[in-house]
């Protein structure tokens, strides 16, 4: 459970004036899999009330159009733990041809709810992060 | 002010495989120029807070195609104040050729935001709505 | 098969400023519950190529507000056909409550795709929808 | 006219969940900005025809939430010609309060329409994107 796949079809809806998916939609179909992620992966239930995620950064490299009728298959998985954020890598595949049409990195960082500040990765939260990785972050 | 225009150039996120405004995007089209209206229109400086709209009925006619490039203007005005709810029309008019490409009602009730339900448009919100239409209810 | 039943769980993009699905996202949950009714009703085989559907009218209730976490139900089904158009009625039940959230008619043309013209429903293309629909148009 | 600065008001549409405007509705607001910025800059008009923009990177950083009512002011500007691939520097700022809320880079590739395939940035091209620029490319 390191790794979780999520299928979208490709609709009319999510097309744009070039007939390919718009990169705007992309976004969409990358936090629909990161839910599916965290729904799905038992160590989110050790999770602490009160802290939520807030993505800082997000560098997506767009390597194939995805047409009407495409079934993409899009992996999520914890990928680098640090002191201050942690990413999330995601591949969004063809699952027809078996191409990589998306591909990106996700930094977020924590946030008090309560306070709406940034909190640091630490104690528990980090075990939390390495458990659901199944690798130890490198601070 | 009893009526509001607004203006909405079609860009290529807002078309879909056929390479038309998609039918769900129109809607975010409208509630834009809803919020235009209530800015633009004096008479909701007078709206009491804690009371908030909420949408119970779009009646949408998509008549013509929104294609690339087209210039969009949305015309928006109260039409009808009722005892429970209130309806607003809005044309979108496709403004090179003048020709009304979809228009819709769009009915809504007043929700108290504490409780979560709705209220009847009495007393001095339903006097607000009259000076805003400019016309007397007809319940 | 005369009905089909599509599920979306509501994701945290998919609310807008009230915490609640946005209306103009409901007609997407729609398009994409079409979509599924069209893939998955065998008589959708023998629709014949370069005509295509065209939405002229859509009319929704909305009922109740669907929240974060919410697993939506959309049956589809074609409910009424008629010499120029045709209709869907679509319910987007709350499968946690059994509650109706939504409900929507939606009425469509046919058009040639070469032409971009409305053809009527005549002949073959009446049969194939009244096999869909299970029972006889009312023209 | 080499910077064009585009504004965008948020409307409840534009939030989710968290009441902040979510992170791919920004990739929306930097399209409609590159569209303002490709319609205002007169570069623009010497393009060849059956040439288009296809972007292969997208790097944005999520600084500040946006919320309901706040004015953006998106800049868009062409920072980088190479001979295989161009960057557009965007960045979003709070106009109340004059905070850059995200900011973006946006590598775009040229496509042949025809036979959809990349090309490179060579002769009259690079020219009228040094011209557009105001600078000259590094490659």
């Amino acid at each position: 459970m390191k790794e979780i796949n999520t299928e979208i079809k490709v609709r009319g809806y999510h097309l744009d004036g070039y007939q390919h998916v718009n990169n705007a939609r992309f976004l969409e179909f990358l936090e629909e899999a990161r839910w599916s992620y965290m729904e799905q992966n038992p160590g989110f239930r050790d999770w602490p009330k009160g802290v939520s995620f807030f993505v800082v950064n997000i560098n997506i490299n767009y390597r194939k159009p995805a047409a009407f009728g495409d079934v993409l298959s899009i992996s999520t998985r914890l990928c680098d733990i640090r002191k201050k954020s942690a990413t999330i890598h995601q591949d969004i595949t063809n699952k027809g041809t078996g191409i990589v049409v998306a591909d990106a990195d996700v930094v977020f960082v924590l946030v008090d709810e309560k306070t709406q500040k940034t909190i640091p990765l630490t104690g528990g939260m980090y075990t939390v992060l390495e458990n659901i990785a199944g690798f130890h972050g490198i601070d």
